[in-house]
């Protein structure tokens, strides 16, 4: 097998363009000297655009779940009474974070593989009089669901005054985010997936009222505190050390999108979900997800007559490729195939090529090329409007 | 479309691994250190193994035609006669440097597409009594065409004492070559195709009787002097200042053809040959080569009912995707696609599928995943040998 070759279609990390690389690769300058500041001014616009905001977006060095935490500390106080919904494993992190800090926690579980019901979370409010926050996953990684946020949000506010707190981990960047519009108080996204980027930087962004809460907040929090960080990027700088080399790219990141134009950017992930989902619907492998819930960053296989992990090694195997397996009440019932951020419908026919041969190795008999013609097919209908955008 | 994705899918220059870029990003060092001599140290032998030679492989900076510019000023004398082969347009450049040097020239040539036919070299040097070197081009980069040059060794020593000189610049690391076995006197190469470098050094290795000639050949030359060469390369050194960055890169490059082992690297580049030809002849899209000829590192297609030249720009501008068109008399009459160095097979399902849609683009009705299908196929009748070995 070629040796030195990696081809990562795993829901995140996701691969990083070339330019992005060389962007991180820059020698380290003073973090808090004028270049730094500089740089810090050029992605906040930007940054506000991904997000759909006119609020700022701030920047922390940390994971996807730092981010997570400091939605809870920010905007819960003490003692408060929250609701997670919870549609898949990264829900439940959620859940996890908010009984750390001995919140009031009612989870609203949804099937696995299913959208939440923004009626059902109207009527789980209605249930539960006195809840202060509500938080959602926007693409549930672990099953390849993209929920209703925006409907979430609407519902949410006919019945209660909750702030209405998304996860954007593996969506936001390469699928519409329009937080103001949408009527979303806080959303947070990580950088290693739809953003090109490693992981090492959490973006999250607050409403005009969430900010009156997370202004009167009496939670103890220091690193996470988001006024700290409101507060320095409105002056071009950050209260802690910045992850810098994580910043030189996100800025060349910030740069690729504005030049492909994000309305592109979100119709070649929707072209790349739909390439995928047609490839297997024509061998008749089944799909976790209904096309109504399905994310343009993720989609979840769930084959009834070959095994998944045995299909992963093949694919490792014979191509170097990584796919990832299921997590949790999913675990070695599915598969899941990564198409985010720096991934292209050509990539996408590759990965299906490949997928192809590797189920024919797992032990399924299969018509070679008949998903890749369906694939191609959705690329010649759908395609030629991407780049005539 | 995804910013800063290109597909370099061209006879050379190919791809680059990424380790071997990052061993070309290391700090420059002194040329005349011992940390360059332990490196010289190391490329030597592995050099060797992949000419397929006991002699040394002396290693130039300077394009591939440097390298058969060398081949010539060592081996003939002012005044001497010497045959060239030409199968296509890189054979024809050693007629051009030839003729610079006043030599007499004998021009043997063949039908672009086909390959040499030693019968007729020999019934050629026959004709031709005094000729002191035999030119000829290993595969011929422009047609695709990989030339059966162990054969011509042999028809060649059965009638003559003329040297044979190969130009295996698209080749060699790709295809099995054995200089010495084969009785072939002088191999030049470059290191932008299969040896999956930048531009910029040339290799060339010399048999025990071409090296009589070089050492009693009174031609002048300095930069080119392989004497000069090899008196510096036994201690492993340049004779003059060597492209560094090169040189770290192609430390690393012949330690990924170790690990992936000659053998398979050459199974490899079989394998997408008949993968790539499998997929047009599906289609019923002629090919310019016979099955015979064609060589394991680049195909030439000639389609009869589609523009190659509108594909190509279909191709660049939907995939990002780079073939190249043919050059001299093929110009606009085929197109190109390189499958040498850092090019696996999947590389190959990826640039099949989207050249079936490209095909479609260009105005071609063909049946989609057709070509793939026969592709794939190919890879699970052969794929499983090479990953086995």
């Amino acid at each position: 097998m070629l040796t030195d070759q990696q081809i990562l279609r795993i829901p995140g990390p996701s691969p990083i363009p070339p330019s992005v690389a060389r962007a991180m690769s820059q020698p380290m300058i003073g973090h808090r000297g004028q270049s730094t500041s500089d740089m810090i001014a050029d992605i906040r616009p930007k940054l506000k655009r991904v997000f759909g905001t006119e609020q700022e977006v701030m920047i922390l060095t940390g994971s996807g779940t730092a981010g997570l935490e400091t939605a809870v500390v920010n905007t819960v106080a003490p003692g408060e009474e929250v609701a997670v919904i919870v549609t898949g494993a990264f829900g439940d992190r959620f859940v996890k974070i908010c009984k750390a800090y001995e919140l009031e926690t009612h989870v609203l579980q949804v099937e696995w593989g299913k959208a939440l019901d923004p009626a059902k979370v109207k009527a789980f409010l209605k249930d539960h009089g006195s809840i202060n926050a509500v938080f959602a996953t926007y693409c549930e990684t672990s099953t390849g669901v993209l929920n209703p946020v925006e409907e979430l949000a609407r519902a949410v506010r006919e019945v209660s005054d909750a702030l209405v707190i998304v996860d954007g981990v593996s969506c936001v960047a390469g699928v519409e985010t329009r937080m103001d519009d949408w009527g979303i108080d806080v959303m947070v996204t990580g950088s290693q997936k739809a953003f090109m980027l490693p992981a090492g930087l959490a973006f999250i962004a607050a409403s005009e009222r969430a900010w009156k809460k997370i202004e009167a907040n009496p939670q103890p929090r220091f690193y996470l505190d988001l006024i700290k960080h409101r507060d320095n990027i409105e002056k071009d700088t950050t209260p802690f050390t910045p992850a810098l080399s994580i910043l030189f790219g996100l800025q060349q990141v910030l740069e690729l999108l504005e030049e492909e134009g994000l309305e592109q950017v979100y119709a070649r992930h929707d072209l790349m979900m739909k390439m995928t989902r047609a490839a297997f619907k024509a061998h008749g492998i089944p799909l976790l997800t209904e096309d109504a819930a399905a994310s343009p960053t993720v989609t979840a296989v769930r084959p009834d007559d070959f095994d998944p992990e045995a299909f992963r090694k093949v694919m490792k195997k014979e191509f170097a490729m990584e796919l990832a397996g299921g997590q949790q009440e999913l675990a070695k019932k599915i598969f899941r195939i990564g198409h985010m951020g720096y991934c292209s419908p050509a990539d996408m026919l590759q990965a299906i090529a490949a997928m192809e041969i590797g189920i024919i190795k797992s032990g399924k008999d299969i018509e070679l090329g008949k998903g890749l013609g369906a694939a191609q097919k959705i690329y010649l209908s759908e395609g030629e409007t991407q780049n005539d955008l």
